[in-house]
């Protein structure tokens, strides 16, 4: 397939490096910042464009790997081409695009991608959609080739499913960020709590985590609580939220 | 050592059969429940005891690995061995055994202990103390035969510790438990963001949190959390812990 990627961030980097190892086309990677389409481009032997207006009109996917708000004009700059247009957005309807274009779809990574780390794309959920079986075929195909999970779901599930990953990851990775900062102020080291992180995370890969909650919460031990509550005096953003959290776990208790 | 182990918990179970793999001799188990305490005792080949009087006083270390406020009253039933006396949690002071007996100690493992899954002891961290340097040694001899990491830490930074622990480990799973109420609400499986999970806790193993936050909080992007905080509107709780933690996260931002 030849594909025009349009983005340059976090989701379009490690999806170019993904589908140029599967070796598909990527033949065009368009940003606003030409040093970034450069970049990006370079590294999958794509050609760099800053002009919306030089995208190859004949490509058989466009995918828009670009912010959120960014997706609905990207689209209409498109409304020529015959080949389909898809976003990668959790949140975005794929009517932002259809309202533009003729063959719409959605192409959505549920995953966390950073620049500075590598992903592995082989059991990585891709959510697709389309407006009708034959566009769904060719984003099926492709999803495939890259993961062996692929899941076609509708646009509601999809945004409660984005909803629930950032219970799941953005918010997990934050409560890392403020145990963090609970050591530093402590002269504690990070490396004291990752082998920590690390078991939580597994003990759900074959758990419900409602199943395997361990903490002074869900033992309803008042006396940890208040003692956790009293080290908290001088940080009161964190007790708010250890009150929250704690009391939350507590009503998971029967 | 002859070890005697007070408790059939969850941290109990563990660190007997993690003993046990180091051919340590766990002589005796006690539990106030003696078919808990035989459950126990029958895996490592250790006598049963549900009465405190019948513990063996010539052991040379003798661990307590139960409930926090059950910790004193056994300490004070030791008033009489000689052996070291140690307890397990991360809250309790030192004092609380010291009180009673010739030798205290603290022997913490920083983990998170399910029945449901076995834990590999060999990168666990174990915080360490004692009121002397020969108590010391015994306690870094057999946390340094289990673990690779031990940490000798006072009462002060060893609360710290297992404060943050609640915030990265106990708060996150209840963060997943969260997420996986959404999903159940939707008709969608806990499978499909376990890859996410997965990544979110492996992405701080080589990197600190603060630097690989995702998600819409930290873009700052107010759309996407409206949209959430409107997907919530008829789970209350969730959309104040959503409300609470975004606020959090764009503390942050610079």
């Amino acid at each position: 397939m030849d594909i025009v990627l349009l983005g340059s961030g976090n989701v379009a980097t490690h999806l170019a490096k993904a589908l140029k190892a599967k070796s598909e086309n990527v033949m065009q990677v368009y940003s606003r910042n030409l040093i970034n389409a450069n970049l990006l481009a370079d590294a999958i032997e794509a050609q760099a464009i800053d002009d919306v207006s030089k995208v190859d009109q004949n490509a058989d996917l466009y995918i828009i790997a670009v912010k959120d708000d960014a997706i609905e004009s990207l689209a209409s700059a498109l409304k020529n081409v015959k080949g389909l247009v898809v976003h990668t957005s959790g949140t975005t309807d794929i009517k932002v695009i259809s309202a533009h274009v003729k063959n719409a779809g959605v192409f959505y990574p549920l995953q966390t991608f950073s620049k500075a780390k590598a992903v592995s794309f082989d059991h990585l959920p891709i959510c697709i959609e389309a407006e009708d079986e034959k566009q769904l075929e060719v984003l099926r195909n492709l999803a495939t080739k890259l993961s062996n999970q692929v899941y076609e779901l509708g646009g509601d599930k999809r945004k409660v499913l984005h909803l629930a990953a950032v219970f799941a990851c953005n918010f997990p990775n934050h409560l890392y960020a403020l145990a963090n900062q609970i050591l530093v102020e402590n002269d504690l080291d990070f490396n004291i709590i990752r082998p920590l992180i690390a078991e939580t995370a597994d003990k759900v890969m074959s758990n419900l985590p409602e199943n395997v909650q361990t903490g002074p919460a869900i033992r309803n031990d008042e006396t940890t609580l208040n003692k956790h509550l009293g080290l908290l005096n001088n940080m009161p953003e964190l007790q708010n939220i250890y009150q929250t959290l704690s009391d939350s776990i507590k009503l998971t208790l029967k």
